[in-house]
C-alpha cells in the first residue's frame, strides 16, 4: 500500500508521500511516489501516485515522453507547457485512461486490480494554487476551501489529525508539521506504509518548490516530531477527565 | 458501517460500540451492537457485532433461543451454561456458520455481502478474562498480551491512539478513556459511525458488569472528553518543532 497526502492552504501546497510498495504481503519494495516538474518562476507541479505501480509508472512515462518529444515538436502539449493546471490534470487523466485501456486488454483473464490514483498539485504563473485527484477512470476532482486536502492509499489512520488541524489559513510550517504527524500515525499503525518519505512544498505565487526533501528513517527532525507527538498525546491523555469512578 | 472496540487489560474488559447502520448511503438506521449476558458472580459476557445486520441479528436470535430452550432442557449448551469462554466463542462461531449457510442458499444470485464479525468478551468463575473475534466463517482468534485489543468495522481512524495508549497494565479508567477517544476520532472522520454509544466494563474476577452505559449525543462527560481531547491535540500540535524555516 501507500500513503500520500497533499494540502492546499492559502499559503501554498504541501505534499508528503511514503515509499513502500507491496505485491502481496511478502514482496515489499521501495519506490518514490512523488514526482516534481518545474520551470522555476513559471510553474511547479507535483504528482503523487498510489495504486498499481505498473499503471502509475506507465502514466508517468507517457507524460515524460511527451515532454521529451515536445523539444522537437513544441505543438505537443505537456505538463510543462500546458495552458492551465486544469489542463495538466486532463493530461494526467488522459494518460491514465490510455494506460488503463492498454493494460486491461492483457489482463481480462486475471484478477489483478489496475486501480490507481494520482494527486496533481501545482501552480502556474497567472493561475491559482490547484490540487486535483485523478481516478483510475481518468476523471478527477479538485480540492476547494471546504476540503483543503486529499489523501490516497492508506488514508484513514492519518485523517483525524488533518480533520482537526487543517484550515485554509493554516501556515506552511503547520501544514508541514500536520502531514508529518498524519504520516507518523499511519506508519505506526500500518506496516504497508514505510519510510523514507518525500516532502515537498510549493509556496503560493512562487511557481517553484521551496522544499524537496527526502526524510530518511533516522531523520533527526522527523524523529523529534514523532517522539514529541507521542509525549504530547500521552500527557494530554492523562489530563483527560475519567468517565468512570 | 460500524465501529466496535474491545480491550482486554489485566484489570478487566472494556467494550465500546456505536449504533449507526446503513444499507447503502441513504438508508441510515440505529441499532444496538453490544449485547450482554450475565449471571452475576458466575459469569459476564458481551457480544459486539459488525457487518451484515440480518446475519448478526439471526446469530443472536439463535443464541437467545438456545437460552430459552435450556430452561426446559438443561442439556442444551448456551452462553450462560457452557463450561468455558472458549466454548462460548465456539457457540457464537457455530451459530455464525449455520446462519451463513442458511442465508447463502437464498443469496447466491445476488451481490449482497454476508460478511459479519462478532467480538466475544467475558469471564466465568474459575476462568480468565477472554476476548475473541469470530469471523464470518465461524472460526475465531483470541487476544493476547501482545495484542490487547480487537476492533471491528471502521477500525483504522481510531487505531493509532489505541496503539499508543493501551498496554496490558492500563487501568480500567484509562482504558475507558482510550476507547472514548478512539471513538471520538472515528465519529469525526467517518459519517457511517454515529452516536449514541454503548460502553460496558467487566472488571477482572468480578464476573459481572460494573458498567453498562448508553452514551447519548449530548452526554456531558463524553462531550467533555471530546472537547478537551481536541484542545489537548491543538496545544500539543502547536508545541511541536517546525520542520521548515
Amino acid at each position: 500500500m501507500t500513503y500520500c497526502v497533499a494540502l492546499r492552504v492559502e499559503a501554498g501546497l504541501v505534499m508528503l508521500s511514503d515509499t513502500r510498495t507491496n505485491a502481496g504481503l511478502d514482496n515489499i519494495g521501495m519506490f518514490r511516489k512523488t514526482f516534481t516538474y518545474e520551470k522555476p518562476g513559471e510553474r511547479a507541479i507535483a504528482l503523487l501516485c498510489s495504486g498499481n505501480l505498473s499503471v502509475t509508472q506507465e502514466v508517468r512515462t507517457k507524460l515524460s515522453r511527451a515532454m521529451k518529444d515536445s523539444v522537437e515538436d513544441p505543438e505537443i502539449e505537456t505538463l510543462l507547457n500546458c495552458a492551465t493546471m486544469h489542463r495538466a490534470a486532463h493530461l494526467v487523466g488522459d494518460a491514465m485512461k490510455t494506460v488503463q485501456k492498454e493494460m486491461r486488454t492483457g489482463m481480462s483473464a486475471s484478477n489483478v486490480s489496475l486501480g490507481a490514483s494520482i494527486l496533481v498539485c501545482g501552480q502556474r504563473k497567472g493561475g491559482k494554487l490547484r490540487l486535483y485527484m485523478v481516478y483510475s477512470e481518468g476523471n478527477f476532482i479538485e480540492a476547494t476551501a471546504d476540503t483543503p486536502f486529499f489523501q490516497i492509499g492508506e488514508h484513514k489512520y492519518g485523517k483525524p489529525i488533518l480533520d482537526r488541524m487543517i484550515r485554509p489559513n493554516t501556515s506552511l510550517s503547520d501544514a508541514a508539521k500536520a502531514v508529518c504527524v498524519s504520516m507518523d500515525s499511519t506508519l505506526r499503525s500500518n506496516l504497508s506504509v514505510g519510510m523514507p518519505l518525500d516532502l515537498s512544498i510549493i509556496p503560493r505565487d512562487s511557481y517553484k518548490f521551496s522544499l524537496r526533501r527526502r526524510i530518511e528513517a533516522n531523520d533527526p527532525e522527523f524523529s523529534q516530531i514523532s517522539s514529541e507527538w507521542g509525549a504530547v498525546l500521552k500527557a494530554g491523555f492523562d489530563s483527560l477527565p475519567s468517565l468512570i469512578d
